[in-house]
């Protein structure tokens, strides 16, 4: 089936209805929507997904658990429930969650504050933070304040991706040399690197440079030679996805006939066999005092990785996703992995693709996946005894090296140099000092940026183009104006954000021209007046009047109007509102001032 | 002379050139402009008001160090060399600075809450708040960010202002009634208040309550009488305002002649007489780090309160002001606050049109005041020896009453739910948790309201108006549409706050729709596009080619289009950018779809 067709939901599995147009119940459990029509064929395509999803998530929950600070085991533990949970409450059809790299470098970085690795606190720890993570999230949701992730721009998303890959590699490479070495800020991860170089164990790196080397070439030159040999692309894609099995096999049978483990190289070891426990999040209110920020930075930026990727995935089928009802979803997944033993989770976008590509239809293919993990933790984690460290390390710097994007600070640059200083601040402050600082830093520059914009609206004097009613900016245009009549253009809703602007420029303009007798604001872009805006035009009236000069507006929207209505500007209006800005300069120009003169007087008007 | 008509500044003192004419000297020496004019006349007039503005200061400045909690001589200090400095680098003509109620309430909030009253510790607090509100003011202004401000909007300031009002009456209260109560919030104030009821001193209540009725009549009925009685209003005006040094002189003689020291009434005592001290603030960095957060607050409403009064009275003679340079001259006077013993200080609205109507011209008038009140603190400080303080606590009760605006409310209410919303929320949280956390949850608020706002911009479905080229709303007119394109009117600026709406908008919008094949951006209203905006329209364009659908552009701005060729998303655009939208609609709407029949389609079209 091809799922790409723009009929595809409309005609296919049909129940893509919008949540809204849903009763309550199925907007807060999607799966009343899609689980009317579940049928065999689409079983059958959820359950071969969910097969390659699996196999792809064993090593990499392994993988992202270590990178997180955590037990192996762990990872296993966050990739069952939770997904079983956004099957449950979530809306995409093919977003695969579970733990991702970025959000366990960040769930590293908050219990490594507040606890040493290996401890019973720091496991603790990060269960608290999926706690946490997963209520703030539902709250957002049930608030329905997705709105809040708009805060990150891309270019703030993309610089702290970027920097979090950096950190994340420069993080494993000591797993590769085979030698211990700590560190949260790119200077430290590289000053501990130096100055433990001399306990390099070389057969860690036999293991290491090997499999990182295969991983990058099952990456990059597997699926050309796939394709040669006769794969479908699509298929050759999903065999490369799965290399990673391939060296975890490799690299454990080397470990069994070299004797690995008692050469120095660090192994997985011995995995607790069996289901997930049951586990309860700390209530101690001081631990929680110092991890609800952190757990609200990795709420957000889980949020809004996992909502790129599901509506890249919707959208190619024409599918939607519901984002106040991701974030309960995400929320569900989440408590689900802290009650479980696991951590913070969210939608990862490799698995997502593959789970997509490999042709899942319903979100029931995570809870198929689910099961396969909960059989892989109770019976396969006894072979994963001899896994080198290194492999998992090898697997997480190709993965993540992906992440770094070197593009685009320069095509920021060439666009847009307050997007490119926003991204720049961003990568610099995650990789001087850490992931929160990071975030928290790139979401202020970008705010300062943007109402530092905001504060400076777009605005011109303008004039009539001779023989027309249009008027254009003075500037630009050739246009008659009349040396007592000041009309402006106003191109921004009138907000708090410039309304005092709004106060200084039009006083500016107005001291400059001592002749203007009256100032005819075009109303023409004006969506919106709140009470500061409405406050600055009383002002600017106030003002206006004292110093003997009329104010006049033109061409108010209809929704605008109405509201201004309600209060008693319009009464005490010094002037009049015109319903277009013709009118307007056409009477006030005839009253008091010279008679049209379009030469001598557009020489005049042109500033 | 009338300094209200049009020419006023054109052709009178003439110095108002703009900043940015002069040269960068003057720009941050203001006093280089007005000083080359100023002649006999000026300094005529800058005398008068100076004598009048001192007069009305002297017992304001003991009143509101009181309100700070500090000795009353304080008060007297921060209205000598920070009034210098003004003179120096402040824009306003007139704006008197010094100490004012709301600053005072929060720098008592500030320094109470690292120092009990009475400490030298409280007032090196004080003194080091005025340095660090000083220094960050001054950053500001170099740093050009004095659009910081706007973040407080006109609800959000008329709330604080309301709640301060409340908060500072209620703690007078207890110099009225003469009693020890404390709080400092109002639930501890009034509950404070009446766990002290017994404590009750008759002889203060004799002074206090009579002294708060005459200040309450001299404000609200000697204006009208002395008008009946021939004055001419603004000398009335004047006459009004002085009334505290009447209740001051009339007090001290009452406590002189009854004794009242020795029956319990609390007076002011010995002020040491002299010159400011030379005092250098903390650098204690744990103090700093405590008082950094409210010396900012201190900072933002001080320079908004101040910047409001300058701008009102500038506008009256058509001056300006430059908000920037407002800053540093702000943070001068705070500077220099601190160096000689003195507090938070910024322009107060009061004592500036008092100013104002008496006749000053330039900033001279403030320096010849700051004489003034240091003749008073050598030879006057004496005569206040037998002043109740009860009397000081009148003057600032009847003075912030005036602050507390019952009206707004109501009006908000009417005029946008969402600014009653920030507004209430002010009060609430000023009065219930103190005047920090009250700022902090007003901007908090209103910034939120905001971004939930901008992130859900106006955008419509439009079809052509018959026989004509205009589009139009499909929801409020008759319009003509095919099914397989669809125009889609943007209405603002794409930035990152609604970058993710618009992903969802245009792809909810074409997933309702399963015959588009089309889909036009009418981007007439679109002034710019951030990155954010820019991905977002490269994703759109890349999900509607994986269904099949084309994304054109339509009345692209010329610097929008010249920023968008500069970046590959035009080559990579499925689909055309059309000069008007009206071409593209023909063009797109001939090509495959069915032929033009209006009637038909209108129907289909009507959504």
């Amino acid at each position: 089936m091809d799922s790409n067709g723009p009929e595809a939901d409309v005609s296919g599995t049909g129940a893509g209805g919008r949540a809204k147009q849903g009763s309550l119940l199925s907007q807060y459990f999607p799966i009343l929507e899609w689980g009317r029509t579940y049928n065999g064929t689409v079983l059958t395509n959820d359950l071969v997904a969910a097969v390659i999803v699996t196999i792809m998530l064993i090593p990499q929950s392994l993988a992202y658990a270590l990178l997180a600070g955590l037990p192996p085991v762990v990872g296993l533990y966050a990739s069952i429930l939770p997904l079983v949970a956004y099957a449950l409450f979530g809306t995409s059809r093919t977003l695969a969650v579970g733990p991702v790299a970025v959000v366990s470098l960040m769930t590293a970085s908050a219990a490594g504050a507040v606890a040493a690795q290996d401890t019973a606190l720091y496991l603790e720890a990060a269960i608290t933070l999926a706690a946490l993570s997963g209520i703030m999230l539902a709250v957002l949701g049930f608030l329905r304040m997705g709105f809040l992730a708009n805060l990150l721009s891309h270019p703030v998303i993309s610089g702290f991706i970027t920097a979090s890959g950096i950190l994340i590699a420069t993080s494993q490479l000591k797993h590769i040399l085979g030698m211990t070495a700590g560190g949260d800020t790119w200077p430290e991860m590289l000053g501990g690197l130096a100055s433990a170089l001399g306990t390099v164990n070389p057969w860690t790196l036999a293991v290491g440079v090997p499999a990182t080397l295969f991983l990058f070439w099952v990456r990059k030159g597997l699926k050309p030679s796939l394709i040669r040999l006769g794969l479908k692309p699509r298929a050759a894609d999903i065999a490369a996805k799965v290399g990673p099995v391939v060296a975890v096999a490799l690299t454990i049978l080397m470990a069994i006939a070299f004797d690995l483990g008692d050469r120095g190289v660090n192994l997985v070891g011995a995995i607790p066999r069996g289901l997930p426990p049951f586990a309860l999040p700390s209530t101690d209110l001081d631990l929680i005092g110092r991890l609800w920020v952190p757990a609200l930075l990795i709420s957000i930026i889980g949020f809004v990785e996992s909502v790129s990727v599901a509506q890249t995935l919707a959208a190619k089928r024409r599918q939607r996703i519901a984002p106040n009802q991701e974030l309960i979803g995400l929320g569900a997944s989440n408590i689900a992995s802290a009650f479980s033993g696991g951590y913070p989770v969210t939608g990862g976008f490799a698995r997502s693709v593959v789970n997509f590509d490999a042709g899942a239809e319903t979100p029931a293919a995570g809870a198929y996946t689910a099961v396969g993990i909960a059989l892989a933790s109770l019976f396969l984690t006894p072979l994963l005894f001899h896994l080198p460290v290194a492999t998992l390390a090898a697997t997480i710097i190709v993965a993540v090296l992906s992440l770094v994007d070197l593009d685009t600070p320069g095509q920021l640059w060439r666009y847009s140099k307050t997007d490119f200083a926003a991204h720049m601040v961003t990568i610099a402050v995650t990789l001087l000092a850490g992931v929160e600082l990071g975030v928290i830093s790139g979401v202020a520059v970008g705010l300062l940026l943007y109402l530092w914009r905001a504060s400076r609206p777009h605005a011109a004097i303008v004039g009539r183009v001779p023989e027309s009613e249009h008027f254009r900016n003075v500037d630009r245009h050739k246009v008659f104006t009349v040396p007592h009549v000041l009309s402006i253009r106003i191109d921004e809703s009138l907000t708090y954000l410039n309304a005092r602007w709004l106060e200084e420029y039009v006083l500016e303009e107005v001291a400059d021209r001592s002749e203007v007798r009256h100032v005819i604001l075009m109303c023409s872009a004006v969506n919106e007046i709140d009470a500061s805006g409405l406050e600055s035009l009383e002002a600017i009236n106030h003002r206006l009047a004292d110093a003997g000069i009329g104010l006049h507006l033109s061409e108010v929207k209809g929704p605008v109007m109405d509201r201004l209505n309600r209060t008693r500007f319009v009464e005490e209006l010094n002037g009049k509102v015109f319903l277009s800005q013709n009118r307007a300069f056409r009477e006030l120009a005839a009253n008091g001032g010279p008679p049209e003169a379009p030469t001598a007087d557009m020489a005049r008007g042109m500033i």
